[in-house]
């Protein structure tokens, strides 16, 4: 017996029919003998409608004004997980499952005041724990808390991973299975590298950095609970016979996220990341002065724009500096228009950038403790006639900026280099 | 200035647009400098939406069960609500009008523990007074509370409107007005007898009675929750100009339900009511001796099947009696079926009836005081060769049950009868 949380996105309860079969999922867990909570998001589509609605009330007149109260945003938001989470309660019930449906409000889950991004503070889990161990499914309206003055508060996007692996920590649950799309974490994505493998297991860490990096498994917020909070996170596929005999230890079909302890023999290199938002701009011989760093990146943060990667390369001839960085594609106008506005006052001779560049990321907790890893990379790229524009590095993982007609060759060659390949 | 509920039921809160509209009116009584609560509805049709997504999860099996489980089905309608008031919050705030949304367990609005059709028991408005009195417009979700043990209850159809009645009890209102799809309450139905007149005023009295007898402005339920707390009700259109000037004594542009000492000149007859909805069973020779009705009467009573008219003739050659009684026409099947299930064992030679017949009822406070309003009413009728088949009556009512195809013809004899057309 286990006490589990079961997490079900949007597509996976997208109409009647769909919820009915997430009902079988969770009566096969009940069945073995399993306490279960689950989580659900909104049908597929109503979060977005609901969305819409708020985005077509007539905007605050008004300068600093926000465009919509995000209290009431969040009133409005959370209503679609309500309804599923009350949908699945009466499926399970017609099954002969003892259910009843949760809203954030009555665990309570407890946020901070950041409504339409909130922070789940503290999981109130004794009234959950209580039910759950009496037999009864508690089926959690994901995505969704109380604020500290008593009003709905979402967690932004993704938050229904965040609520799950939240209320897994809380209930003290031996796994959080989150059912997606796929069936599992690969080393890279199968569809630029047919050769990907699903891994068995992935550390915490490297978890997180393939999140970082690109990976759109689970979201970055959701796997950072989960390894401060040591929640083993299962993924795998909605879409699996949900009659099938229940997981048992030895039997995974999916990606178990978990203490790199728990991984028997890990590997110098887990997966291959990448990321095509992204978008590089480079500054040419601006004035070399103590500051010039903070002179460029102090306005950009500023306006909300978080730079990546930085390549700064002093000319020995003169007193000037080229500056390179990365920045998410989506802010790079913005960007170009801080940099070339007269009264920011950035001295350069010339600006430029491109948007069709690519961030490949080669990660595992093995680098640590194994030299040549990124000199391994370099070397292949440059065989393959590939330039690499900027790096960086980390700890467990090695970054790099390349052109982005050449992603696919990058990823294969960096999957191939370090065998990750399955075998064909 | 006067403190007031608004309430605005589904077809006014039907799209954005409408939900704007709306948004205008609430302003317009705020500018007039009222402090304003709001009582709203789901938009048309998502009710209906979120009941038949509850009635197509698959019924729970074994007898005696229920086909869902109410806690759940209220779960999931109740979020209807809660979408508008939180977009009719937005469309005030970006009117520059200070508005938050409600839900029900926010208020609290405490309820008893019928899921589906909940009672109010006590609203708790003492933050809801603090907040109106600051000038903060209380957008509430209709229809809804929280019960005993902290659950969603809703209070079943027509609920919005004993929302807002209690509402109005609670905060000490001076005026509770139900935005609706017509103007005020009239005579009787002007589909009927075109020369109905709205009335100005109508007392609480008189409009239970035209509500429990066919007019369908206002639910029984919250007529009879005004008239216990002396709730004055103002019923007028949503369809009024939002940007009039508003609502100003001596200038009314509805009809108010008020008590009787509010009503200057009372007339004896205020109102023609009728209901379609009726049905007659008769029983021919039932043998008679003591505890006949309740061998009748009973079987039925203990189906849920409200019997309304009686009445009983007994033959002066036998020891037998005719019975004949009106009941609610989707009743009729079912109470025929247990008259003649002979397990339940009433004697009888014979048993009929018919669907085609309709009530026409005569209401006024004034006949109190008035005698010979019934024997005017029969005499008409008779001169236009009506054939009533049975009759009611009470201190402020007269209701006959006659074949359907004289409805019109019935209704325009007494609305002239007693003087209530309008001048052509």
């Amino acid at each position: 017996m286990a006490r589990l949380v079961l997490k079900f996105g949007g597509t996976s309860v997208a109409d009647l029919e769909r919820i009915k079969t997430v009902a079988r999922h969770v009566k096969r867990e009940v069945d073995a003998g399993n306490e279960v909570a689950v989580v659900v998001s909104a049908m597929a589509g109503k979060t977005n409608e609901l969305v819409g609605w708020v985005r077509d009330m007539p905007t605050v007149a008004g300068a600093n004004a926000p465009i919509y109260d995000a209290r009431e945003y969040d009133a409005v938001v959370a209503s679609g997980e309500q309804v599923t989470s009350g949908l699945l309660a009466i499926a399970l019930q017609s099954m002969g499952v003892d259910a009843r449906s949760w809203h954030g409000w009555q665990i309570p889950l407890r946020t901070d005041a950041a409504h339409g991004a909130a922070r789940i503070e503290a999981v109130d889990a004794d009234r959950l724990i209580e039910r759950i161990s009496g037999g009864q499914v508690a089926v959690i309206a994901g995505f969704q808390g109380i604020s500290p003055d008593g009003r709905i508060a979402t967690l932004g996007r993704g938050g229904s991973d965040t609520s799950a692996v939240a209320i897994a920590a809380a209930i003290h649950a031996d796994r959080c299975d989150i059912y997606t799309d796929v069936d599992g974490v690969y080393t890279t994505d199968p569809r630029v590298a047919s050769r990907a493998q699903r891994m068995e297991k992935i550390a915490f860490e490297e978890m997180l950095e393939m999140a970082s990096l690109g990976a759109k498994v689970l979201q970055v917020r959701s796997v950072e609970l989960a390894m401060v909070h040591g929640v083993r996170v299962f993924v795998r596929s909605s879409f699996d016979d949900p009659d099938a005999p229940a997981l048992q230890a030895g039997s995974p079909v999916g990606t178990l996220i978990c203490d790199e302890d728990e991984i028997m023999e890990q590997q110098v290199v887990t997966g291959i990341a990448f990321s095509r938002d992204e978008a590089q701009i480079s500054l040419r011989r601006v004035k070399d002065r103590p500051g010039v760093a903070a002179s460029v990146f102090g306005p950009l943060a500023q306006a909300g724009i978080n730079v990546d990667m930085i390549v700064q390369i002093i000319s020995a001839d003169d007193a000037s500096t080229d500056i390179t960085f990365t920045l998410p594609e989506g802010d790079y106008d913005k960007a170009l228009g801080i940099l070339q506005d007269p009264s920011v006052g950035i001295e350069y001779d010339a600006v430029g950038g491109s948007k069709d560049v690519v961030k490949v990321s080669v990660i595992g907790i093995g680098m640590r403790s194994h030299a040549g890893v990124a000199a391994d990379a370099f070397r292949a790229l440059s065989e393959k006639n590939i330039n690499i524009r900027a790096i960086t590095t980390s700890e467990i993982k090695i970054s790099v900026l390349i052109d982005a007609a050449y992603t696919e060759l990058a990823v294969r060659t960096l999957h191939s280099l370090y065998d990750l390949d399955a075998a064909s």
